[in-house]
């Protein structure tokens, strides 16, 4: 087993799963490479070194510049706000490391296409921790989708439902409120939950042609964490689009912090000549089948309990009927990872792949501004 | 179309479900008999009256014994407390009527087993209501038991959970609360709830061959809307016991009106060799299916949407997806059995069936005092 | 109580409905008017005689005129082909008849406002049959959010998916197929399903100020029953829009043919401040709500089985905890209108009311070709 | 923080939830002691040796009582089948060793209650591994009980079902099958399943007086992995039985490893006078609530989602929505007894408390061959 030495920037709530992650992969995967906890960097030295004792990082960088620089260290994680992404990555790249990004890849695709030149340039294993992929039941309807089981797709439709923000008393901005500050966001649900719905579809559905959407921000003005002053709220609350894929399916697309009643119901329902499909992030572990094929009395949604060994990633957990949770989607992301440094086919996705997510998301931003359809930028390598 | 008059006694919930379904069988069943409301009859005049005019009865009899003695009436429809069904039932079919019984037949089997010999003895068509094996979803398990896939059977389990009895102000016996009252009832959830859990599972199932149960009376006294004094309650408040099936499975059954939360939660499960059938009242119109047969990766418990053309009853209804409800499986009930009278094929449950239930309800009964297993006395005619 | 003699025109499905519900709504509902099944009409004299043999019309008419020529006909129910509604409706109401009239009033706004004009200008009672607003879940639904428990609304969802028409065997057209012919229906899915939900929205949520949507016709050509030719199809497989409401709220709406595993699959959902609902055609009995003033730990979303005597309706039919179905809202719709004759105050919704529906489905139509967000016309009268 | 060194023995699934759960508890919980992977035991070194190198253990050890003799060993966790519990508990107490011990504490009472003794006497802190007590939803539902939501008690009910052993091909004994082979395991589903529901329900509604048990073992020869011959099967395949709890209420209790479809369906339910709670294993991180003071009109079942801050054990994971797994049941029970440990006030359940569930597994194994209600010993210390 050969060691890789991790340098995770970064100490919130991304930080903590991907250190998870880092830690339990080796227990229940068998792989030639083991993540070692090297150095935790946040420029907050004691917020750094904390979280270097919960989690056992060997050291502590409060500096990105510093951590980059060290020669022990192999891959970077980057665990940051959106707006650090684009520059700590290429960064990265030029200092030869392997580079796992959270999502999405940067706040808009003109910020996130130098990303992708950087490590195709440097050639280093990257990925976009785009987690949900790696659910099992997730992973089970790319199979099904895969072995052609759908047949022509007709219907795609993906919501990302939250309630979080709707207290008007909720500032913006600041350490755990980043996500609602748009200068380090860039967008709110588009790129926070729309953009998981996007890089899914993607993976299930093959390219979007065009798209047209709706936004609104229902609180206009929040106090701001940072300035300690009413501003304006420049992010997204809500975001609806209408989609054309390049398959000839139709698609609609939802996502809002509005929603009561909904903590994280990000579902999507595929609906093809054959058979459909339906997933719910409530309860991760359930797959919705319908299949045409059943006997004509018998046919009905099936609710399969993807815990059985012949289940994706599932024969390295537990028994049948036992269930694993949402942390477990970065613990087989980062296995897929280390067998794509090790077997040199890299994990998707890549760069490159959320590039496209990337430009999805700017469309849908534009059409709302432009009240049209708009088409979608294409990521493809050349 | 032959004319098949209909005098119906009895004016409660369970005349009006008769009612109604004599009044819609001819509208979507094509049956040779067409039932016609000709009398309605109970002792209280103003009643009667007031029914018939709602339900469009043509007469009015005050009297039973009146009502037996037309000549103008085929079928008697008993919708009596349970301690009126023997004593007009031998009188109906001395009379030479055909007979509906509600359930249970009676309030023990010593009380039934006469009226199953009257009604042979007689030659009269004959049947007990017990309704819901005609809910399609309730049909259909039974086809699929029939088509033998299930295979080997191991366990059956039902349960029939209703709450409206907690409160102690809830008085005792009288029109609409002769259930608690042990005179007219016979037993508590045993006759009342169970009796129907009994009869679905004999017809599903096989015969019960030993019981072992245990009863409770919660709320030990009660005032009487009869007497209007506070006297000790009769009935059994809930029941459950375990059984031996004769095809080799075991079984636990429950009945209670003190489960909070449910009003009328009667579920069933199967588990056989090859597959399993779960269904529930409370969504009558669907049936769980799981089918070991599927493929491994894809296999999942199916809710079947019981409501296409080619499901029990249903291309009698309207269009697929559209639920039928709770009223609809009198309807069926009563279709069969005039395509009974008409075919010479008997419906089923006949009097001679329903002692059976009778049979198995008097030995938990009885088990629950004794605090042993019993064994269930055989119904089968000789 | 007072007859009140119903001429209904139709055979098919809609015509069984309504046929149901007027022999039906007497026996459960006291009522000043009780419809008297005076005469079936259908240009197919065969038809309309077993029709009337089957449900029990006392007189058969081929012409819709010489039917409302009859002096003893007070209400004239038209469950005909969308493109017959508005000739047979005003003329109706011209003759001075009541005027039930199947969902959708016409095949687009031109047509229907006319309509509208002929009842005002007669002063005859009408309603326009949308029976998912007296499924009682739905009426409740109403009720919670009449009594203003949701607060400020942000969003709204529904959708109403089906799947018979996949198949690019089936022919389009004629007697059972007549949605499928654009000249017939005026439109696919938006008239025929979208229509309830739009109905459904404006009652829950009030006008809808612009909409943007998409349409797809996945099969392009079919065999025509009528002329034997295959013909290209004129109406939309599928439609999908954004709108937003007048109070604010942002909605989005789906409708399809092609949504394998659904068979009537009605949905709507509602997110306000304080509360959310949701409801579900394959589950109509039950509500879901979300209360967020519930206590922290114990939020959830309730599932409410609406059977209960204090649930809209429910009083008048069985007893707790027993489901009614789909031809139930056919009889609450028909109680309310009578209750409306009965007191002079019409029951809801009338011909202008459904109007609004009708220009929001213009709306879309159009926003589908222009590809642009669309202005709805208003219907409310000056 | 103090290092608390640990000594597992055993490295089967137990021993890899065990592991995980040393591993992790740290990470998210802030606790006084820190577990440390000292030494990993297994009589087959080289399983010894694999599990060491994927688990991080410091050292190996293939003789148990090596083990104990170790000095810098803290903590016994004793992952080994039934039969070794006892000789292997007893010597760690006398080694003064704390001891965490896998359930059911041993094969039966007789085995047990020295075990009881032997800690007791030590005076070190003791627990068993009764983990599914520590699933959020379930220690919500002890809350809710505690803080006297439900008031009297009317039923309890529990089943937990599989369906692993259906062939008759699957052999009995051996590494993976110990359950299956009566010498190791001292029952089959009474002691592996039953005992998991007996411990929840002494928890949640306190004790149980009397039991009346079936028992069958359908597959009666099974090929021995040991012997290689076929032998007699000695254990219980399926259970099922009544009881009465000392607060008057009635139950019924099930397991199966015959129930066709069902993996690990452990769900138990209670009713209250005032509310009522259901847990489903399948769907761990749910808990359904009804709440009878709810008005009247909403009352319904709430699925509340157990991944709020305010849940228990919740706010040490990730954000509200994010459902954890089967494996942190394990972590709480840990971090709880290291509490246990640095507070003194020891963790539920004890070795004490554990044998009350044993003594009702023997009155339930019992009643089974009596035929009889059985009385339960009672475990409580003088």
């Amino acid at each position: 087993m050969k060691q890789l030495n991790v340098g995770l920037i970064g100490c919130g709530f991304m930080g903590r799963t991907h250190s998870n992650a880092h830690r339990k992969v080796g227990n229940f995967f068998n792989l030639e490479y083991q993540p070692v906890l090297k150095a935790i960097c946040d420029f907050n030295a004691e917020k750094a070194g904390a979280f270097a004792k919960q989690w056992g990082f060997e050291s502590v960088e409060t500096c990105w510049k510093a951590l980059l620089a060290r020669k022990d260290i192999d891959l970077i994680d980057i665990c940051l706000p959106n707006n650090l992404h684009a520059e700590v990555a290429i960064a990265a790249a030029k200092a030869g490391k392997m580079i796992i990004c959270e999502k999405p890849l940067a706040r808009d695709g003109k910020e996130a296409a130098p990303m992708v030149k950087a490590v195709e340039k440097a050639g280093v294993p990257n990925l976009v921790s785009f987690n949900y992929r790696r659910i099992p039941a997730v992973t089970l309807a790319k199979q099904l989708i895969t072995e052609g089981r759908l047949g022509k797709i007709f219907h795609y439709r993906a919501k990302f439902l939250q309630d979080w923000t709707i207290s008007k008393d909720l500032p913006q901005g600041g350490d755990a409120l980043w996500r609602l500050d748009v200068k380090a966001a860039g967008s709110g649900v588009t790129g926070d939950l729309l953009a998981h719905c996007i890089d899914t579809a993607l993976w299930l559905n093959g390219s979007i042609n065009t798209v047209n959407a709706m936004t609104e921000t229902f609180i206009k003005e929040r106090k701001s964490n940072i300035t300690g002053k009413v501003e304006k709220v420049g992010i997204d609350d809500a975001c609806a689009f209408l989609c054309r894929f390049a398959n000839g399916s139709l698609a609609t697309f939802e996502s809002t912090r509005y929603a009561r009643g909904h903590k994280a119901l990000y579902t999507f329902e595929i609906n093809g000549e054959h058979a459909s499909i339906f997933w719910d992030l409530h309860d991760l572990h359930r797959l919705q089948w319908f299949d045409h094929k059943d006997e004509g009395k018998l046919r009905g949604w099936r609710s399969i309990h993807v815990t059985d060994g012949d289940h994706p990633y599932m024969k390295n957990w537990w028994v049948p009927g036992l269930n694993v949770g949402f942390e477990h989607s970065f613990v087989h992301q980062l296995a897929d990872f280390l067998t794509g440094v090790a077997t040199g086919k890299p994990a998707s996705p890549t760069f490159r792949e959320a590039l496209e997510t990337q430009y999805v998301c700017d469309a849908v931003l534009k059409s709302a501004k432009t009240c049209r359809w708009e088409k979608v930028k294409q990521a493809k390598a050349q």
